[in-house]
């Protein structure tokens, strides 16, 4: 089967399964089968405002996070990315700048009930984040319950009612594509913002095939960010032209260096 | 070094950083230094009842969760450990048996904000949850923040308010034998039931040293949970030596199982 009939026959499915469960009809977000988008020929030049500087490690320290927090001033990237602990203080450091603070809801399995994200939700925007990345409820998906992780990504869309970008992870390496394909149309018709593919904390990271699949089944209105061992120029250089136009990485600072240099060849 | 000193020094420096930062003068738990616990001569004969049957892998479906509990059931398990999101079904499954339902708050990272730690358990009990298994802000505890360790861990026994078992992991694996000490001091400062090794999701799982100095540390009063990495009867029975006594597996059926071989040697 080609890729444009499974998304296709995935789409179908998911609206089936989801006017069985809820006894509503909704509507298919439109899917972009067919239309690869080309992206960014001039990535270098960019690269540094489109990276979450990321260190999710639990063992980070402060002054680990106070040193990110630095790079991120210096180096003008998109956001920092860090644990719910280490808003607070990150937001700080980085109040009056541009660098936005990002953090992770449900973070790294997605299991925690829609309860627990949405107060994970509004505490870390109370603390100063404007961007959540959350996590699916993975074995929900697997399951079939397809109403029940649409409501959790929807509760986190809500909570976050306009006062942070929302970016929906799937944790790709877990799912079938059918999978992966159903993860985005709930993500888009939740409402959310982007839609991401790893932790970083899995069985793997971005790959090339996801993003570009990611990318073509939300279109091109709504955000992709790959993430999970982008470690480098060449790597982040892929992603984009597969459509990502959101890098996590914490390799950001060796990035824009290659970046720069990659740009005087 | 020896041990006892190690312990005496660390308790000692912890006792003094908690009254520089929070002005109260706290008293130290008693540490049982040199008073190594020799337990359990008949491990196999009672091993069901200390095995927390466990599955946290995010992708598990519902179907997986049914099969734990059953397993549970027919084993006599002392509970079944799984995600918050599954606590629900697993309380409805195990209504009216023995075995208890135990979930893990802040996992695997522990490094959300109290406010979430203390809702999640909430939420956690009233869908039936009876044991938590919280993971420390392993961030602050290197950082040397007690003051916000030891807040953290009592913000949760105080919300399981009886209703619930605190068993509180370390992750063992990240940390100095030094952090492992104030760790274990810092949850029997704060009420909590239990210290426990590990979530198994970091670099590494329960070693027989680590239980041993967990259990030296706490003393005969507390209890200490020893997980990740135990996969057969000879590791069980090693952590109940070392003075475990309660083990978080995955292969529960398959320990009791060997430990009924074992008997008829």
């Amino acid at each position: 089967m080609d890729l444009d009939q499974l998304i296709r026959e995935a789409a179908d499915e998911l609206m089936e399964e989801l006017k069985k469960r809820t006894g509503v009809t909704l509507t298919c977000p439109s899917v972009q089968a067919g239309a690869d988008r080309q992206q960014a020929s001039h990535v270098s030049q960019k690269i540094s405002c489109i990276i979450d500087h990321t260190l999710l490690k639990p063992e980070a320290t402060c002054e680990q996070i106070i040193k990110l927090c630095e790079e991120a001033r210096e180096y003008n990237f998109a956001s920092v990315c860090v644990n719910p602990a280490n808003v607070s203080l990150a937001s700080s450091l980085l109040k009056d700048t541009p660098v936005r603070v990002c953090t992770v809801i449900g973070f790294p399995l997605g299991a925690n009930t829609s309860v627990t994200k949405v107060v994970e939700t509004r505490d870390a925007i109370a603390n100063g984040a404007s961007e959540v990345d959350m996590v699916i409820n993975v074995g929900a998906l697997k399951s079939g319950g397809y109403d029940l992780v649409l409501r959790d990504i929807k509760a986190v869309v809500d909570a976050a009612h306009d006062k942070a970008l929302v970016k929906v992870i799937l944790e790709t390496a877990l799912l079938t594509n059918e999978e992966k394909i159903k993860g985005c149309l709930l993500a888009k018709l939740a409402g959310a913002d982007f839609v991401k593919t790893s932790t970083g904390f899995g069985p793997g990271g971005a790959t090339v095939e996801d993003v570009r699949l990611m990318r073509k089944v939300v279109g091109p209105d709504m955000g992709v960010k790959a993430s999970g061992g982008i470690r480098d120029y060449e790597a982040t250089r892929r992603m984009v032209e597969a459509g990502a136009n959101r890098i996590g990485a914490s390799a950001g600072v060796k990035i824009v260096k290659e970046a720069k240099d990659s740009e005087f060849k």
